[in-house]
């Protein structure tokens, strides 16, 4: 889509930190950005930061990333729709709700994992996505060519695209992110309320204390609609940390040492099995997969190595000559190669696995 | 107690992370320092890095730390104060069941709130006290000069003296770590039992779930001790916890944004006023306050500080040639000095305050 006279255009819809962070990668890569946002000053200082190129929306852009609260995804999604012809895609951190109301074959969901102690485009950094994983989330309806365009953009942002079902998605950052958040402020609060009695409480508060709320000090606005968007999958989240917190308070009363050691020594190994933030595998093997004449084929490629456990270093699909379906060229750590082979053969697809030196 | 001839001369009980600091702070200090541990190699190594001088107690010790596990200190207090002249304090995270079962005025407990993601003697630092908390918990029968001589040398290592009653030190500590631990420990183990059928879902923990389980990452061991001895706090923690899991789910799940939003915020403002490690005040006043010859009194000035949310930046007993009761030289913040004064006042103190420039 690309040549040495015409750059590759992108617009940003919300110039906030990941927007902002986005506009800043791209720019970089010699990519020509627009940029907007409901408050004019912020577009300015883009501008002025050299994080964009222009205001507004690009008509001719080749991808459009909506990055702007969750509650105004969905409008902003067809406004980018209707006002460019290229791909679309969104930074929300809720999925499921924005991806059944938009049906257009060239959008596709996204969530970036990534994030900063800075708010806004102060913390805008162009090296915010290296390493960070990057959840796309296809759906039936969705155009295999938008979801290659978009993976491979996100991979040249430096992240590792995961591919999810929206729902999937969904009860997972509930997991991870949304129920971890309610309960740092939980927590806080608990404290505070026993503060306010013992002067000194606070002052007891030390480093494990302040790790595990530290999430409690983020703005509390964006919350609100990610609680309601994601209520469900946080309600399950909730009742399972209830539960087990109230499984672990029988432990402790009943003095069941053997029932605490298990527990806190399987933490113990789930938390050492927490993968570091995504390298570039040692040895890397390189898995070519025609794509073959049905919807979705790419989307499921993704979704099918997440569900196995298969990291995708780099993704790209190629035109063959003779046709135009494409063959998608996935790298993946050697070790894992012989497993996606055999998922992806169970799946109908014809893939080549070669070793690379 | 000491001249240019005869070094003062501690002995250290366990050379452990917490006791090999001790060790280390108190031997760059030119303490005469000997150690001893349950496993013979841990004192070869303290002795081959120059931690201590000799190799078990040393009966003319003028101060011994107990830094053992939780469930021996009770036992290696008694040793010390059996096989010792001096004073004998002690490290572990739970207060009052030690103190009650140990009435020698020569002892009182204590509980540095520091730590290091390194364990044993090769996180030992003589810098890890340096703007700690460290809490001591005298009690009825504790001598006053003991108390007094215990909180002058925590002070040299660097430590801001916290005095608090044993129990409810417990509580507090099982608000700010020990519910936390279990916490992150039930956290991290939902996300495991999640993770076992989404091979993605641990891919998804970014920042904040990485910081509200580093915690659960510790050896599980000591954990077991800490919740037997302070099972009643912990429990009252847990059920706490528990209760404000159980709102915050109910809000979420009628989508009371309002009710969320200062609950979130709450916690916002609470984070944020967590007390930064200790600092020198930049405006101090000093509080001299003579010690009546009544048993406790100099542990009462420290737990009516903390009670009063003073922060007491350095502590010293002087004394006057004409009595054997001395003079506490108090620092505190200048800003806090009045409320301390009315608070001495009132409990039938004759403090004098002093503004310094």
């Amino acid at each position: 889509m690309s040549d040495a006279e015409s750059p590759r255009r992108a617009s940003i819809l919300g110039l906030g930190l990941i927007g902002g962070s986005i506009a800043a990668a791209l720019t970089d890569q010699g990519w020509l950005v627009s940029g907007d946002d409901v408050d004019p000053s912020r577009i300015e200082r883009a501008l002025a930061d050299g994080l964009v190129a222009s205001a507004g929306l690009d008509p001719r852009s080749e991808i459009s990333f909506v990055a702007v609260p969750v509650q105004s995804v969905e409008a902003e999604v067809h406004r980018a729709l209707r006002e460019t012809v290229g791909w679309v895609t969104d930074v929300g951190s809720v999925k499921s709700s924005v991806t059944s109301r938009v049906s257009s074959p060239r959008y596709v969901g996204g969530h970036p994992m990534a994030g900063s102690e800075l708010e806004g485009l102060d913390g805008a950094d162009a090296n915010l996505f290296a390493g960070a994983v990057w959840v796309l989330t296809p759906i039936a309806s969705t155009d295999d060519a938008a979801f290659a365009a978009v993976a491979e953009v996100v991979n040249e942002l430096g992240a590792e695209v995961v591919g999810l079902a929206p729902e999937r998605h969904d009860e997972l950052v509930a997991v991870v992110s949304h129920v971890p958040h309610l309960t740092a402020a939980t927590l806080m609060r608990v404290a505070g309320v026993r503060a306010e009695e013992h002067a000194a409480l606070l002052r007891l508060a030390a480093g494990g204390f302040r790790d595990m709320t530290r999430i409690a000090s983020g703005h509390p606005a964006i919350w609100l609609d990610i609680c309601d968007e994601n209520r469900r999958a946080i309600e399950a989240g909730l009742d399972a940390l209830i539960e087990g917190l109230s499984e672990m308070r029988d432990i402790v009363s009943s003095g069941r040492r053997v029932d605490l050691f298990e527990r806190l020594n399987a933490a113990r190994s789930a938390r050492a099995n927490l993968p570091s933030r995504a390298v570039r595998p040692s040895e890397i093997a390189e898995v070519r997969i025609p794509i073959p004449d049905r919807p979705g084929a790419a989307a499921e490629v993704f979704t099918l190595a997440a569900d196995l456990g298969v990291n995708i270093a780099s993704f790209e699909v190629v035109h063959n000559v003779e046709g135009d379906r494409g063959v998608a060229v996935v790298l993946v750590d050697s070790s894992t190669a012989d497993t996606f082979r055999g998922g992806l053969l169970a799946r109908g697809f014809r893939p080549a696995v070669q070793r690379l030196a």
